[in-house]
């Protein structure tokens, strides 16, 4: 596995597999890998003759309020999980500085109400960021598919749209949620909780799991489910930021549930601030 | 030389010439084209194995009560030019409804004082759907180098800093201004002149060559050199948009000009507004 570090370097390096007819699959992280990261490795593995991780705590998507500072960065870690996988053929670890030079003042923008919802009602740059540093990554790396976790949906669904309102050659694949036993969405921010903040982590995933049972019995009406959705959250007394159903791929609000819908939920456990969800397609 | 309005196929077209190892070398225009647009023709020719020439009137950079509709559209002419120089391989012709389809959302902003000076004072979305549009022509053919005309300075080096931000691995190069024998610069706009309004339409150069006479005396007061300017102009009684003298490239205000000096004018001739400059390097 080839590190870079260099912009231009990594430039000429995809250059040359494309010259040379490889295929690019490209796998955008922050770094503090967990096994979701690995299934996205996998996945591109299994499609491209080649496969360009990148590692890259992207600032432009903090606010200066947020956990930048504290975010986990175990790179040794990262490398050698990695390189465990045989199936990476190069990581681009770019420098913060080198991706955000001294004056630099451009951003690609998503602006509409896909930006504003769930996670941007709360985090209003914040997905501002991750499309700028993910066409940045496109620009740099010319990848055939990029592999993105439904993890974070929305951020994949904004992705997905920048990308065709861009005309971007890349087709995103997005991958299933990774979960530990108990359901819990593998997560770097899962770091951060105490043992007591791990044992009620789980109450996320179960709130998803009644939404899906709730559904298949028939319920239709997204305030019913998003009510006891919230009633069983709290049954550990944490504190929700949203729970929401909508309209999957565009994240529309839905009166009546029907067709593909995301249901998803931000809660903070403490300070640690967790999100998952589930998609759902409605006969 | 071909010509082609589906933005997938212009995107396979620049993909098989990169493929067989070709260079390319891309005009990006609005039509209406003149012997300003054939320089940036003849320069991409010079320096590329293959010319990718667009035509494409932009809507995204013109404001509601700007000049859209009035925009010349002499597409049958155009063609008929680019295929005289023989120097054209494609013609890049998309349909609006296709660059910007139904709920298109996304946008490529420089966000720092180069947007808001000189043409950017009074057209304010001006350069976000330039720079929106070009982005999204380079990611559909992904030159090796890109053709801008210094008449549009402001808009040159704008673009070039987006590229330089968004790591764009393409080559801005900037081609002179063209003018016609009594000075007045090639623009498509000129065409909208009265013979009476034509006749005043020079004043605007002369303005800029009695500031390079200015500078060449030694005069460093950008005030100075901007007041005589204004007086020069209205000897035409015309109306002035901006007159300026800024740092060429970043375009910073200067108290005392030194350097690379861009001296700037927009003026109204009737309902139309005419831009021109000169670049200087002071040593």
């Amino acid at each position: 596995m080839k590190i870079i570090t260099s912009i231009d370097e990594m430039r000429q390096y995809a250059a040359k597999l494309r010259k040379r007819g490889h295929t690019i699959g490209f796998v955008p992280t922050m770094g503090a890998l967990h096994a979701g990261h690995i299934s996205l490795v996998e996945a591109a593995a299994g499609e491209n003759d080649r496969v360009i991780v990148s590692i890259f705590l992207n600032p432009a998507q903090f606010s200066p309020n947020e956990d930048l500072d504290a975010y986990p960065k175990p790179l040794k870690k990262d490398i050698k999980m990695l390189r465990t996988t045989k199936k990476v053929d190069c990581l681009f670890n770019p420098a913060a500085n080198d991706v955000y030079p001294d004056g630099y003042a451009t951003y690609v923008e998503l602006q509409n109400s896909m930006v504003n919802c769930l996670c941007g009602a709360t985090r209003p740059t914040h997905f501002k960021g991750v499309t700028t540093v993910v066409s940045k990554l496109l620009n740099i790396t010319r990848p055939d598919r990029i592999y993105l976790g439904q993890k974070d949906a929305q951020q994949a669904f904004i992705l997905m749209k920048v990308m065709s309102d861009m005309n971007y050659p890349t087709t995103a694949v997005i991958c299933p949620i990774v979960r530990e036993k108990d359901g819990l969405a593998l997560s770097s921010r899962n770091a951060y909780l105490t043992p007591e903040q791990r044992n009620c982590a789980p109450i996320i995933y179960r709130s998803l799991q009644m939404a899906e049972s709730m559904i298949e019995l028939g319920e239709r009406d997204p305030e019913i489910i998003k009510k006891e959705m919230r009633r069983k959250i709290k049954e550990e007394n944490l504190e929700i930021d949203y729970v929401e159903a909508v309209s999957s791929g565009d994240l529309k609000p839905l009166e009546k549930l029907s067709g593909r819908v995301l249901i998803a939920a931000a809660v903070f456990i403490g300070k640690t601030r967790l999100i998952d969800n589930t998609i759902i397609d409605i006969q």
